[in-house]
């Protein structure tokens, strides 16, 4: 019911910006950046979809599982759901402006913080959208800030900004390097060699993130440069058309290099039942970025709560009934 | 004719609970749980449907069958079709209740038994429901007891129930462990280990069954356990989103256990060739679901006939034009 | 132009019975048996001509073929196309009834007659269509009679009645084995023995034809009873749910018994593309049927001599631009 | 912006002969011919469309390509973008002739040479048509004439035509052979045998191309020939339904004949993501035809530009979030 009202409440405020379809793969929405869809043909959007749609559960219920545990350990913090609040910024050219950019960051903060997960931070064009970002963080007492494929020395400014705001972790969205728009607001971004990202892990203490890898070659980067972890990620197909979803690379990157650093994962996480997907394929902990939208438009902070509370009903359920006792040990077997 | 009149009734009936749509596939009413639809995406749903629909048949006409045989032994009894009527339950909330929970297992259980086939009665929130299910077996002189995975005393309590009303055998739906909206009317359900199943087994003198097995491992499980046999289901899609189709792991499950018990299956049943399709696949029996509510909204116990005479027909109509002399034995190679 | 009239005209002239679909391939008509459609969900209708779809050609032109020769032998006789007229019969019931069963074939058999090629008759629950089938045969100096799967004496004295008739050949659609609606008019059909085959076969001095094959299997038991030719077919999906496609099946049985007897196919036929698809699989000649129901309702006699000149010009236009010289010779090599 | 507007007003005078859909992909338009879209089904069409859309990118960023190159050498011309103006002709049967065949071609020969490419003209029915081809690469100072399949004396006359036109390169659209409307003109064309194909290419100074090569065995014929390039194209979809996409033969093509020739490619190029996958693939320039439409009827010569310069940004952004530097020398493992 709650949700219902949640999503409806959010169609209305994202004055069609994003239309909360009753199936959110991309479709409807190809196509419009700025806005929430996926660039050019929407086909990365969609691929994520897809990839989680297509695999299945072995359903099980002849065991002793009654009681699953959904707790996750992350970069030194306890969180009760292993499903984290994606970054994202642009309130007013990708969601409408129906609130503004610190109201919105602020509900997703606030309101995953309150459902036991954290909240991710992103970087943008108005240099605004970051500060906006710091102050949630520090107002919920922890979160994540990515910061974008800017030139080295904005990179470190924003490092040690995030350390001061009290960030438990700080990363790079690398796949930024395509986001046009930035260079036109005189904030170019670019790719970045293995040596740039040694730099910048070398010159923080906190864990250091990679967002964006969608290669084993460079996962495998990433943890020769010592990044703490990876988000495997094709930026919710808004930066390259035409990749691969998520879940379909997932399994080799962990394959390559799950021992040597965390391994999160995201693009298309609707449900429990796709948070489950993802770590039976090998992520620790997966990301959600759209849903997150609607709940706090739909609700400001209790419905991002919501959200994420839901999530977590339905990952149980779903744990349930494939025999899954632990998410920090997920069997890939579960996955015909 | 009769069958076009049937359903339009149905369609008025149900108001929209159900649809009673051309073709039955889960896709309009994804979601509808309460209602008649799919959990989540309804991908379950579809999965039977689409997984039955992708088995061919060889088409043969240059043999000597003209008479199929259409009649099967289970649990001791005799039945001239193989397709049994699937156990049902909350008409007021899956169904709109234009007719009590009493009258429609009523019309299902007598509708079936007419048809020389068995009504199967299921268990639900409302402790009423497998009682006025139990009333319908006694009216039509036999009939299947199903009951929900509660605690093992209340288990078998309802079993020594079933015993008196004189069903011909009993049986728990353990896939039934993923429904929570039984836990919020004080009816918690779980899945159950091995020792429990062997118990419960053990606890009654009628042969035991247990439906919603999805894979060859708990198959050999329930074998083990003493269980005279098992119904491959995936609930109808309605407490799993993102399992295959029972047609594609049948006959995984028929290669590991079917010399040890009796294999039914469900999911997806719709005409005689989806009933010869699971035969072929390894199920003794099959059972069919949704359009016995068809028949029973439509047209009463004559409703529910109908549409069991009506699948025989069909049944009988592929046997002729697959060389199949006998449901008994069932040639696997009429599958492409 | 003059296609878009013809189809146009049939199109008001059948009354809804055939749409005269942009793309006819039993999607809409799906179920309408009585009708044109394809039996149950349509799925064998579908296939056929999903399965030509499906085939696609090496694109050639650096060659010397430029007057492709479109001529083949059948029986005896001399065609100018490959490409035959399928038997059909029932106008009242399956078309709407705008003409008679008479007139319906009468247009069929004289229209593919002047097109340079053959109409063939069917059989049907009123005897007066077979009569009338002869009748048109007489009239255009040849033909080829088809009779339903009846009583082995029921079929001689048709067979005598096509010899006297004047057809070329004759023979027996043994899928017609699975038309119910037969029995109901007190005239019986049912599969046939291997003997059963060849006492027909040896019953006359035409060339004896089985159709309705979709096995290499059934294909030898054909060519050991001594028949002159095979048509792989699954009549148009009006038998039997959940059949291949005849493409599907027609290279395994042209590589089975192709060098024993002469294979025809049909199925799905719409264009001259699909006609050389057909052969290339194996087949010496193929058959079309709705689209001459198009013909013979949108401007008679011409209209089905128009419909089976553009087959044939499509035809060559496919042959110039694969490479092929004669359809007496087509390499396989020319599809992917 | 402008691009929206160009297609809006492209829309309009294109009068539904071309509806400028979202995606251009030759459903809405299937069988339009003359007209914009693919011949029959239109499943050459829509096979280039999708053979494109099934090639997905390996995202990367840890790199140091920050300033990719599109530059290209063509028949001796350098060139800024890989992307050249396919030859088009017949506005008034295929465009709805809201301007005249010389202004047409005229637009894309002066807007596709502002965009640092080449406009290559095609020949038709009506002689004017060619004429008017070679005025517009005479007022740019340079383009590439194709020629249809005629008469070896009609083709050396055009291609003496064309060398005093200033044409960089000459070739002939051999698919062209199956333009049945061409004969209806009294301009007969054919398929060419390997002896006439060398004939014509010792009969000019010009680099010569052959157009319309879809198997590997005629790449062969065309090198053996002397040719100097050859373009791996269905012609849009137009001559033959039911062909391969370019993209699916052309790596083949590429891999029997590439260090022989230069091979270009066509066949569904709406993006720069299309124009890298083909350079991927092994085409070393890629030709585009039906977005050029758009922006000729849409703005005129600069509409044309337009397109062709968002064609190379899109490029550029793909080649930064695939690692690659030079259009020159395309890694194959970009793609997945």
């Amino acid at each position: 019911m709650d949700l219902i009202e949640i999503k409806k409440r959010a169609r209305q405020r994202l004055k069609g910006f994003c239309r909360v379809c009753p199936v959110c793969n991309g479709t409807v929405c190809a196509g419009e950046v700025p806005g929430m869809g996926g660039l050019g043909t929407s086909s990365s959007f969609t691929a994520n979809v897809e990839a989680l749609k297509a695999l299945r559960f072995h359903m099980r219920t002849l065991h002793g599982v009654t009681s699953p545990d959904t707790s996750i350990e992350l970069f030194g913090r306890s969180f009760t759901t292993p499903v984290q609040a994606a970054p994202m910024t642009g309130v007013v050219y990708n969601m409408g402006g129906d609130m503004s950019e610190a109201e919105f960051i602020g509900h997703v903060v606030a309101g995953a913080t309150k459902a036991g997960s954290a909240g991710w931070i992103g970087d943008g064009a108005d240099p605004a959208m970051f500060e906006s970002g710091l102050e949630a963080i520090k107002a919920s007492g922890g979160g994540i800030a990515i910061i974008k494929p800017r030139s080295q020395d904005e990179i470190k400014a924003r490092i040690a900004k995030a350390e001061e705001a009290g960030c438990i972790a700080v990363g790079v969205d690398v796949d930024g390097a395509g986001l046009v728009t930035m260079a036109k607001f005189g904030q170019p971004v670019s790719p970045k060699t293995p040596n740039e990202i040694a730099e910048l892990v070398q010159s923080t203490s906190l864990p250091f993130i990679l967002k964006g890898i969608m290669t084993k070659e460079e996962g495998k980067i990433a943890a020769e440069a010592g990044c703490a972890a990876i988000v495997v990620s094709n930026h919710g197909g808004r930066v390259l058309d035409h990749t691969p979803g998520a879940a379909e690379v997932l399994p080799y990157i962990a394959k390559k290099v799950g021992d040597k650093l965390t391994i999160l994962a995201d693009g298309g996480v609707r449900t429990g039942s796709d948070v489950l997907k993802l770590l039976a394929l090998g992520a620790q902990a997966v990301l959600t970025g759209r849903p997150l939208v609607w709940g706090a438009f739909g609700k400001e902070t209790e419905g991002v709560t919501t959200i994420l509370d839901t999530m977590k009903a339905q990952l149980i359920g779903a744990m349930l009934l494939t025999g899954t006792a632990d998410v920090k040990n997920v069997d890939k077997h579960i996955l015909v």
